[in-house]
């Protein structure tokens, strides 16, 4: 049911112009003359035409397709990053390719997705270090980005998180909360980032005289995970004034089973989360945490894959992403 | 720096075969003899060769690509029901193309788009009625399915919300909480979903014998939202024992809100919401919602797309989507 594809010579005819001048019409760069330009234009409005990007792309060996390599969009940091991603590569001209990515998955499937339809690049905020789709990519000179990964090839650019500054941030907010023997809970699998972050917190805590008396690791990474962290904390009896919880979903089910147990943040405990989620900001919670801002880290990411498909031989940079220190009621104790 | 592509001509020299055998290799439903398969695979894997599949999608005039236009992927609900599609529609061979719609936005850019690559359909989940798209898609005689929309044209298919039993269970749990006199809070520019669900939650409420006693529309349809909007309504004076917020966000924002005002859920109001995102389960909450499976979406969505892509020309069928009641403390009101 669908019309006849409207070609470039239907265009041409319709103009009464060359098959070339419709060609260079469309083409970014190429030098045509305004009036021929014109009613090129015109002829391929009243056509329907449209320049079929598949063709294009096969004379290229490269499609304006860019995979966005994704897992747990659950969390809505991730979510808002994608949809930043995504807003920004199609404003740049790409179309964001989504491949969802679960740990079990075989990483050979999204390689060869990637290379079926020459994408320009690839971007990669999944949660596990890809180490094949880095080959993979590095062999078939696929410019790649990684987002808050461990380094895995030469060729791959990465943006991760300033987690010396946030780690940094957050023991010192303990310490100014008057605190003085802390805990830190984290989860059973950290991501890089957050494995990193921890080893900062830990660092930046003992230099700043805190006693590091306690580490939970939370089962989930959800509010579910920190509520049982809680009670598995309050069970081992250890004493401690602050608590560090390696993010905000974490940390704000940790401060409902303090409450559960008749605990009151932050009286009992100071609790300092990471990510600054919307829920952060909510009156029952009024969470103090380290902010990460999603535009921040789409922008680096985008700035990155752009300087990676520009210059495809130069060797992976890394950015860094700044943090900065949101501060409420968590960790404002009496003195 | 990439390698060289490696052709089909390549494999079949490697395999010792012919062209076409290689070819039928790698066509679905194609025949050709396991030995034949056989020694096509191994060469095709020891060169590193894969399916073009920009130059078949230019042969077939469709690709594998799938054009998924959403809005508003803060939402949880929103982001949820992406992952699943998206995933969905990488298990059974087709590749999402995440185009982010926002009020504002031109949609002959998407459009453009859709056409530009031959998408084998197109998925809409944004908020804004798509006129324009749904017509250009039947023009060219693209696929399209409509999640939660007005039909807007005879071709697309929908997938829509049972908003009638939305509204009946949310006018019930009131009724059963006790409540007699209720007000309903929604949104300044309500969705068709939203719109659609108020109707019936009235008319179900007033067949029980409830009073509506104030309609308050919500400036932003999140958790600011809901805690202006009790602000307004106790301003107002009306008395009520009962609340359905028009979503979860919001019904928490309400509850927040009232408890600023040193008025508690459930004992001094019943309050029911709708979606169940994780948060109304968490114990500063536990709200009574209308539960919408994102699973259940996702799968009535590719089911929906599928069937078009079979049968072109069939008209657009719309499928509603089940919902369930969903009881927490913040119904259980004192007898």
């Amino acid at each position: 049911m669908s019309e006849r594809q409207v070609t470039a010579l239907d265009v041409a005819r319709r103009a009464g112009v060359s098959r070339s001048a419709v060609s260079r019409t469309f083409t970014v760069g190429a030098s045509v003359a305004p009036a021929t330009r014109d009613k090129v234009l015109a002829a391929a409005e009243s056509l329907g035409y449209r320049v079929n990007f598949l063709a294009r792309s096969l004379i290229l060996r490269r499609s304006e397709l860019v995979a966005l390599v994704v897992s747990d969009m659950d969390h809505s940091f991730r979510a808002r990053t994608v949809d930043l991603l995504a807003r920004g590569l199609v404003a740049r001209g790409y179309r964001p390719v989504l491949l969802p990515w679960s740990e079990g998955d075989h990483p050979a499937r999204l390689i060869d997705m990637m290379l079926q339809y020459s994408v320009a690049g690839a971007i990669v905020t999944s949660d596990t270090p890809p180490h094949q789709i880095a080959e993979q990519s590095a062999r078939w000179g696929v410019p790649l980005v990684l987002v808050n990964k461990a380094p895995v090839a030469d060729r791959s650019a990465r943006v991760v998180q300033d987690t010396e500054a946030a780690g940094r941030l957050a023991a010192e907010v303990l310490c100014s909360a008057g605190c003085r023997r802390i805990a830190y809970i984290g989860q059973e699998r950290p991501s890089y980032t957050i494995r990193d972050r921890r080893e900062h917190f830990i660092a930046a805590a003992r230099e700043l005289g805190l006693v590091v008396a306690a580490e939970v690791a939370g089962a989930a990474q959800n509010h579910f995970g920190g509520m049982e962290a809680a009670e598995r904390f309050l069970a081992s009896g250890v004493a401690v004034d602050g608590v560090h919880c390696c993010n905000d979903f974490l940390a704000i089910g940790f401060i409902d089973g303090l409450r559960r147990a008749g605990l009151s943040t932050p009286a009992d405990l100071a609790v300092v989360g990471c990510d600054d989620i919307a829920e952060a900001a909510w009156p029952a919670y009024e969470l103090t945490t380290i902010r990460q801002d999603a535009g921040d880290v789409a922008r680096a990411t985008l700035d990155a894959l752009m300087a990676c498909i520009a210059e495809p031989n130069a060797p992976g940079r890394t950015t860094e992403v700044g943090v900065s220190l949101i501060e409420r009621a968590s960790t404002q104790r009496p003195t």
